[in-house]
């Protein structure tokens, strides 16, 4: 594939600096990851975010757009801002990552966060319609929840309110399983490409513990498999890092006699 | 501190949905991390750029412009391009962090990167003072490069190379600690902030090994280091993350039978 929207011109030096681009200059395509908390955490350590930053490193730029606690309800609120339509640059592929917050079950503690799983589905068409319109190359990905460990849910509640703790969970792994299904259908239904996360980690055994640090958010190896996965299902859209040019000549290809002869050739 | 350059206007909702902003819109201020590749490393597990990326969270955005084997002489190349006059939304902050390469030693094996101490001065006061032309309110941060362990450089050249490894040192401590100390005078003469990370590190009993990989690169330890002291120095130019607002509403003061009050009273 030829990158698309790489309208760069590479300029003229002038007195050994590179002369002034036009207004704002976009060396480097953008990739949105937009999503719930474990979409704000994928820059800790060992997280699936900063991994694909490091990945697509003078490639592409990986946006972190995660919001805690956010349901796709809530998400329809941002989805102009962070995606506002008319953009001169939107990014080239946007993962949508929701789903566990949806999930959460009707008249227990987490109630506020629950969205009927059709609202969730009819939620991801809007923001994957309204991204389309930004711009209609745009690879999308949905990213279906991950599973619950019930168990290891109400340890992490105990840990944190002792007694007071919830008795009853607040999420299931077979609810939010049903939500998994639902972005799985709409991803078909749609033609994107999907990573059904719910099913993927429960290939593995123990993937209670070995995934999930709290029964809901993601261990080191947890973000290993949404980073291998989301590698897996860019590389298989000719997304490629190694496939794509670097933002500006390696050092190895600068001759240290006659550096500006590497800048002034390099036509991406 | 009030904001600089938040001139962020919340919309109304139309239709449960936010209305359209004007042009691209600028939800976060941006960080930008130029530099080598000590720079361009940082957001590997446990890098520095990433720990800055988390700490920040849905409040700036942390930009990686970090380009491996480079000095500062082919640094400035880029300068017009990473940084572009005229642009409406310069970041609010910088981190310069070159010097490693410009260290290397005249006649020996990375000779190509070696730039005089004098040269490598200017061109840092070169790219601070395009960037102030940028935006005069931008927080400019210099680091100097961190030490270097000759004998951890030789180790790594060998379980490379082999019996070809280099016998002399590419690089040394001392003339890297010059760099160190004209980076050191350079801030004090511009009324910058800086990073001298060249001395800090040697603070540390076994800094050799607990802070650098290959006697050049750092390790997590070492990367907690420089996150650290980037945080200290971000945090004393009143760029703190507690101090800086959410781009949108908490979830936790998001009413679940009323979502869009606090979308809409939210003014940023």
């Amino acid at each position: 594939m030829i990158w698309p929207r790489r309208d760069f011109k590479f300029p003229n030096t002038v007195n050994g600096l590179l002369s002034e681009p036009e207004g704002d200059s976009e060396m480097r395509p953008e990739i949105v990851l937009f999503g719930d908390s474990i979409t704000a955490q994928s820059f800790r350590s060992g997280g699936w975010g900063s991994a694909l930053a490091d990945a697509y490193s003078r490639k592409a730029d990986v946006v972190v757009r995660g919001y805690g606690g956010y349901n796709t309800r809530w998400a329809l609120f941002l989805l102009h801002h962070i995606f506002p339509l008319g953009s001169s640059s939107p990014p080239v592929a946007t993962t949508i990552f929701f789903g566990a917050n949806d999930a959460a079950l009707k008249g227990r503690t987490s109630d506020r966060q629950h969205v009927p799983v059709e609202e969730y589905t009819d939620n991801v068409r809007k923001i994957v319609q309204h991204l389309k319109k930004c711009s209609p190359t745009m690879l999308i990905v949905l990213i279906t929840p991950p599973p619950i460990d019930e168990a290891g849910r109400q340890s992490y509640a105990e840990s944190i309110y002792g007694e007071k703790a919830m008795k009853e969970p607040e999420r299931t792994n077979e609810t939010t399983g049903v939500y998994a299904q639902h972005c799985v259908a709409l991803a078909e239904e749609l033609g994107l490409r999907c990573v059904n996360l719910w099913s993927k980690m429960q290939e593995t055994n123990d993937w209670q513990k070995k995934y999930l640090s709290d029964g809901l958010h993601l261990t080191p190896e947890g973000n290993g498999v949404v980073f291998d996965e989301v590698s897996r299902v860019f590389r298989e859209a000719w997304l490629s890092p190694e496939e794509m040019p670097f933002d500006f000549p390696h050092h190895s290809h600068i001759d240290g006699k006659n550096p500006s002869k590497a800048f002034e050739e390099r036509c991406l």
